[in-house]
This record gives C-alpha cells, sequence and structure tokens, in this order.
C-alpha cells in the first residue's frame, strides 16, 4: 500500500452488491422498457437481443456512482423537482452509455470485424437475426442513445442534456470507442509498444468508461476540482478493465467469460499480458487501482463508497 | 395547377444555382476542415473519403434554406453576436444531417446490405477501404454528427444544441431512417400496398429530409404554425425525393446516376414505379411537388425561394 491517502478502505465496509441489486434492477426496467420502442418488429427484436438480459452493466453503475458522488457535494441540497430531474438525466445517461457499448459489441463480433459467434453466452445478433439486422441493430442503438439524452422533458435542463451528448459523442467517436477499434484493427500481427498499446485501450474500451464516469458528475453539477479527480479515476479504471481484460482472456475459460476465451492469443492481437507478462500485468492493474482510489481521495467528493467499490470490482472480477 | 395559392412561380425568378453555390462551399469548406480530425489515420481517410467531394448535399441545403425562412420571420431581428451564433449552428446542423446521410450510405453498401461497388462514381468504401474500417468509418460518422451538434460554444444555445441531437437523433434512429432500412430489408421479394410502401419511405429517406428543414427552422425559432407547415413541406418533399429516386432508377443509366442503375428492379425490390407504373409515378411525384409549394404558401414566412426552388430541384433533377 502506498504511503499516499486512498480510498480502497471504504470498498470493504460497504454492500456494494445491495447497492448494484437495486440500480440495475432500474436500469434493466429502464432499457427493458424504453429499447425498440416504435422500432419496426424485426429490428426492435434485434436491439432488444442485443441490449437486453446480459452485460454487466459496469458502465450504467460507473454512471450513476459517480452521480452520486457528485451529488454528495452539491450545495445547497437540490430541491424534489431539480432531484428528480439529475435523477431521471443520471438514469438516462447510464442507459445511454449502455446503448454505445451494446452496439459496438454487436459490430465489433460481424463476420467482417471479429468473426465471434457467442457473446454473454449466447449466440451473437448476427448469427441469431443475420448481418444486415445486426448491422442496423447497431447503428440504430447508437442513434438510440443520443434520443434518450435529449427527452422533451422540462425538468432536464437543455445545457445538461448537451453536455451529455457532447460527451457521449466525444467518448464514442473517432477520437474514442471508434478510434480505437481502427487502431486496434491495423495493430493485429504488429508489435506495440506499451505505450502504442496504452494508447489503443484509452480510447477503444477507456474513452467509455472515463466518459460514463464524467457524464454521470455532468447531471449533478460537479465541482471542477472534484472534475479533474474524477477523469483521473476514470482514466485509471479504463486502463484497469483493459489489463484485467486480458488477463481472464488468458486465465479464464469461456463459460466463465460468456465469450470465446483465448482469442486475442489465437488471433495474434497484443495484449498486455503478451507485451508485460502475466504477473507483471497483475502487478500492473494492482496499480491502477491504486490511482484511482488515490484520485477518489483527492477529489474532496463527501461520498465515494460506490465509486470505491466499483474500481475494486473492476481488478478484482473473473469474468 | 391547382387553385390553392402555392410558392412554385417563385423558383422561376430566383437564383438556385447562385444560392446553392454560395452555401456549397460553405458546407464544403466545413465538412472538409471537420471530418476525420483527431481521428487515427486510416479511419479518418475512411471517414474522409465516405463524406468529401461526392454527393448533392441535397439535405445539408435543405437545412440551410430552412434555417434562412426561419430567419426572415425573426422579429426583431437577431443581434450581430446571436446571427453569429444561430449561422453557426445552421452550418453545423447541415453538415451533421450530411454525416448521418454519408454513414447510411457506407453502411447500406456493404456486402451484407445492397453490397453495391460504385457509389457517387467512385468504389464504394468497404471497396476502397475494406469491410471492417467501412463499419468503423461509419460508426464514427455518426458519432461525429452529435458532436458536431454540441460544440463548447457558448454562442450557441444549449436548447438548440438540445433540440438539434434530439431532432437528429429521431430522423436517424429506429423510428426513422434505420427504422425505414429494416423494413426495405424486410419487404424483398414482397408485394407492398401503396400505403405500405409509403410509410418504409417515409422513414427511410423522408425522415432524415424532413429532419433537415426542421432542423433548420429549429436554428432560427421558428413561429409554432410556420413549424407546423415546414413540417408538411418536408413530409411532401421527402416523399418526392423517393418516388423520384424510383423513377430515376428506371429510367436513367448508371453513369448519370454516379451508382448502379436498374438495381431495385434486378434485386426485386418494390418501387413506386412497379407498383403505380412509370406514367402515374412521374405524376404522383408532381403532385407532391405541389403539396410542397402549397405548404410554403401556408407557412406565412416572408422569404421561402430557397426552399420552393429546392423542392422544384428535387422533383426536376435528372440523377
Amino acid at each position: 500500500m502506498s504511503a499516499v491517502m486512498t480510498t480502497s478502505h471504504l470498498a470493504s465496509t460497504w454492500d456494494l452488491n445491495g447497492w448494484s441489486r437495486h440500480h440495475l434492477g432500474r436500469v434493466e426496467e429502464a432499457l427493458s422498457r424504453w429499447v425498440g420502442q416504435g422500432a419496426p418488429a424485426g429490428l426492435g427484436d434485434a436491439m432488444r437481443y442485443a441490449v437486453l438480459d446480459g452485460g454487466k452493466r459496469l458502465r450504467p453503475l460507473l454512471v450513476l456512482a459517480a452521480y452520486e458522488a457528485a451529488l454528495s457535494a452539491q450545495t445547497p441540497v437540490l430541491d424534489a423537482s431539480q432531484r428528480s430531474g439529475a435523477d431521471e438525466a443520471a438514469l438516462r445517461a447510464a442507459c445511454a452509455v449502455e446503448l454505445i457499448h451494446a452496439y459496438s459489441l454487436v459490430h465489433d463480433d460481424m463476420p467482417c470485424m471479429d468473426n465471434d459467434v457467442l457473446r454473454r453466452g449466447k449466440p451473437t445478433v448476427h448469427v441469431q437475426f443475420g448481418e444486415a439486422q445486426a448491422l442496423l441493430a447497431g447503428d440504430a442503438l447508437q442513434a438510440f442513445a443520443f434520443e434518450l439524452l435529449t427527452p422533451d422533458d422540462e425538468r432536464i435542463a437543455a445545457v445538461v442534456q448537451a453536455t451529455l451528448c457532447r460527451q457521449l459523442a466525444h467518448a464514442a467517436g473517432s477520437a474514442g470507442m471508434a478510434g480505437g477499434q481502427a487502431i486496434d484493427l491495423a495493430s493485429v500481427g504488429l508489435s506495440l509498444t506499451e505505450e502504442q498499446l496504452r494508447q489503443m485501450h484509452r480510447l477503444k474500451t477507456g474513452a467509455l468508461l472515463e466518459g460514463s464516469v464524467m457524464m454521470g458528475a455532468a447531471c449533478a453539477c460537479v465541482p471542477p476540482a472534484a472534475r479533474a479527480a474524477l477523469q483521473n479515476y476514470g482514466a485509471a479504471v479504463g486502463l484497469a478493465f483493459q489489463v484485467v481484460d486480458d488477463i481472464l482472456d488468458v486465465i479464464a475459460d469461456s463459460a466463465t467469460l460468456g465469450k470465446t476465451a483465448g482469442k486475442d492469443a489465437a488471433s495474434d492481437k497484443p495484449t498486455y499480458v503478451s507485451l508485460l507478462g502475466l504477473a507483471p500485468a497483475q502487478e500492473y492493474a494492482g496499480q491502477l487501482l491504486e490511482q484511482a482510489h488515490a484520485a477518489l481521495a483527492a477529489s474532496g467528493l463527501p461520498d465515494v463508497r460506490a465509486l470505491a467499490a466499483l474500481a475494486d470490482m473492476v481488478v478484482r472480477r473473473s469474468h
């Protein structure tokens, strides 16, 4: 343990499972109510299949945890109407980031990309619905994410709606997730430096995870100093997530992962394990976890328990 | 000519070419400056290839024409700073709808969809860059459309930014363009009624064309009565566009179209020509054009010359 003050002690005294269960219930209910509404039958089915009943929902939980942390610093406390608008904004942001994540998986699994047939223990969308429908479902899910963020609902300030769209579009686009996937695509079979690998993952998975944290914070006008700290937290957790993903790809089996294990090595993709070795990669994940806790301590936010526990969960998960 | 007052006389006394040339210059310059910025090299190249140097830019022109019409009804006249913000919003909206259109073409041309190799007289994006890069470029273009609409620029009111995102997301998503493409996909080889065909096209191409008009209007707070009239205009022009597309697919050649002609008939897709016959389809296009002009006359907007001329251009174009 470093001498820096961190928040790693918080997680052990706090019930992440209970907190997650409550919020996952809200997210699942909302996604189930919203996704595919008004879509032609076949497309709506594919969209719902891609999103519902699966996934860890890490990104929505990060949104809601960051929202709670930001809310804990609000003075004066929001009145009931402001609070109801902020809660609704956070729930919509939580669902929107999950839609972006879900669409990226649908497209990523397609034959022209990773050509994967198993995802979350089920046939992938293109296997189930055909490639054309999978392509369209992914496209429609991305559009729907932005529709969710911009309801005709006066409780959610226009500036919050616009900020959330800005953050999500940036995290999802060519300077974020899609850009990272393009680098990934171009780097198969190449030997990357650790810096190049970090840059790829900072975009490919890190941008949306970090974006989730910042979007949650934006729903409750977080103070500027705390915003910078949350960005550091998001960056550390985002990178840790990918390092652990690479580790799990080597040490876990397909049944536990719910997707094809050993895939990265088989397709000759550079990973943290292939670059650093297994033990150093595990050590690196631990360092990133410490950085995340240190950032939370530096944020000055009164209640960062959910964020602290989620960081632990990201690094200690088995799938 | 019907007895209803229309605006069809305006077009002949007004220089659409000069107006278009000016605004197309602005749009091309802005797209060239914005698209692919900050993207990894390969992805940025594919994005720029998909968007730049091609296309009629009908949607951007509709945005800018509707913006001008709405602006002509503004009282009091906007001051210089308000005007500069509104102009910037309209230019961004014009580019954003074009990005959505461009991404839909990239994905639509892919082998799992229409499997087309020629677009705007050039190899399609997946032929030029590979399928994986085409998929990602389309995805990134969609995200970038929303990024363009939400700049960190105080001249553009947050409520305008949020409204534009809401309109674009709805027009592009499962209740708009993507939904129409899914119906199209499901209807190959089926015999549709005219009502079913109209519904498919209302979503597939109509939603984004109508959305372009409404987004332009939103950049200059159009009066509610005029908004409804513009919606009617947009719906009529959107449908007319598709009817004319179906006609051109039959009567024009590939060189003029810049894409493969006769494609719809070859792939057994229902069209207005296959459903109504060529001459009735041409007559229907003429009726829709009259509806568009009647809607403009009913809008009460002082200056609808550009919108009137664009409606004529949509119906009388040769490609």
